[in-house]
């Protein structure tokens, strides 16, 4: 166990703790002899102290704070590691905290993050705005798929617009006239765009907007298992599903299996992030690509350019998004 | 941002920075009114200089690691969330480090945290046996779900004996007498302890071992699914299948659905974890439990109590698993 103090260095080095402060801070009168004496005993100690004290030295702490909404959702998982993938090489560490969308816990994770002396904050939020008070006033600081409403924070998102039009384009394309979507019932900038996108379609190919086939639920797989046997009981007719996420869409392909509906011959679904049950859900779904690895590096490299004073060029980077075909829609 | 040093306080202050360590590390001449000063300015750089100094003065961090083997598979992240949800309420934060499973990563991590100067490790690794150097000698260190062969290291990990035992026999009192078992092609402490559960089933119930019905994949859903094709496809006779992972069940289904064979009418399957893919496969799928927030929560109970130099009681604790019924096997 590193068990080590100034004072106990001091001791083990036989010089005063002032001593031993003045070479950690690199002033004032001390031997060559009594310096290497000194920082032999830091290395033998596993550096622990040698890095707190540089640290504290040069104020730089070599870690980096990303918060997660659910580190248990994998494409949240895969963009943490995606963080992790990029930092790591560059000398820094990752501290994970998981807010399950509490805000309470956000703010309390923010001053903890500061107080641990962290150099800067990825940001994967859940909630639809981030609280000024939740975002570090002190810390270089960098959002994930979230836009904070506040202009200063760069935002890296993907292209949900597109990804809502591609999604929506396909099934029409493919013959569907009555297009379910199911979102989410929080007005997140995410969902708002693909919502957007989703209407652009339909109004581009000249299908009038059905207030009856949106359908806003809570984020969870059995949400959108009750919303579609909803949709079923009440008779609403449709021929095609968008859900805003690949969980949504397993719900829903949950409901269509539990009333013998068949998937893509009587109803086709696609969803949205690409996470791996969706390749092996039944049947495996059609659903919009985001780039979770791309987020994560981009979000990274930007804070780290951050840390070392570099501006960021842009405060808005959108990734392009695609739509891998599988069996819900062939 | 947090900009400050031993240097720049005691500039601030008004004083030498021999001074600022005395106040730091509690020793020597300094007025009340002076370390009320330099106290002042360390609050309003928020508190980081005040953590890490006070890091350097008690030699503690109040920060664990966590060593994983791929934080995108929900098995290992749920155990994360349930050490962060055991440590952060007791002061701690978490570093989260992602191996890859690569042996030169763990090495270098374990490394990191120490220079980073964490209390205290917590190991969830995917390697066979953790080798000497890659623990760490100097920290507490508890093992998940792998005995490092290291006796010295306390190792939580659930009953996977039992659970290799109970799943085989639910499928024997269910009628099947050609029950496959599907595992990790390395010998890894929990499948071995999965396929003694598995032996021992078969001869309680008086059915001889069929070596054609042992197959050893690499832990890939794709693995799993080719080599359910490859038994087909070479005739094996075979009536169910004990998949020791819900992914290896998810590989094995999907070669059972590409081949028109009916589950669980023709032949029944049960995992092993119960992540949430297990709950939304199709069918939805019989596995073994294992109870991922106790093994977190004990492990990071376990380590907290030794980082406060409580021993702990025991080297080894074994947590009990059950069988989920779901339609594979119905």
């Amino acid at each position: 166990m590193s068990n080590i103090t100034i004072k106990k260095i001091a001791e083990l080095a036989g010089v005063s703790s002032a001593t031993v402060s003045r070479i950690l801070n690199n002033t004032g009168r001390y031997s060559e002899e009594t310096k290497e004496r000194v920082l032999e005993i830091i290395r033998d100690y596993n550096y622990r102290t040698n890095v707190v004290a540089k640290s504290l030295r040069t104020n730089k702490s070599k870690t980096i704070g990303v918060i997660v909404p659910d580190i248990t959702n994998e494409f949240f998982a895969n963009i943490v590691l995606a963080i992790e993938n990029y930092s790591v090489p560059n000398g820094y560490s990752i501290f994970i905290c998981n807010t399950s969308e509490d805000h309470e816990k956000e703010k309390m994770f923010v001053r903890d993050l500061e107080a641990k002396g962290v150099d800067g904050i990825i940001y994967l939020s859940g909630n639809k705005q981030i609280p000024e008070q939740t975002t570090s006033k002190h810390l270089p600081t960098v959002c994930i798929d979230r836009n904070p409403g506040n202009k200063e924070i760069v935002v890296v998102e993907s292209d949900n617009f597109s990804g809502g039009f591609i999604a929506t384009e396909e099934l029409i394309q493919q013959g569907c006239k009555r297009i379910v979507i199911i979102k989410d019932e929080r007005d997140v900038s995410p969902m708002a765009e693909r919502y957007r996108g989703y209407r652009e379609a339909l109004q581009k190919h000249g299908i009038p907007l059905d207030e009856n086939l949106v359908v806003n639920v809570k984020v969870d797989v059995h949400e959108a298992t009750k919303a579609v046997q909803h949709l079923i009981s009440r008779g609403t007719a449709f021929d095609a599903i968008f859900a805003c996420t690949d969980w949504l869409a397993i719900g829903a392909i949950n409901a269509l299996h539990q009333h013998q509906i068949l998937i893509p011959d009587e109803v086709k679904i696609i969803g949205f992030d690409n996470i791996s049950v969706a390749q092996h859900s039944y049947p495996p779904l059609t659903t919009v690509e985001q780039d979770k690895t791309k987020l994560g590096e981009i979000a990274a490299q930007i804070l780290l350019d951050m840390i070392d004073q570099k501006k960021p060029q842009k405060q808005n980077i959108v990734l392009p998004v695609s739509l891998v075909k599988r069996n819900t829609t062939l």
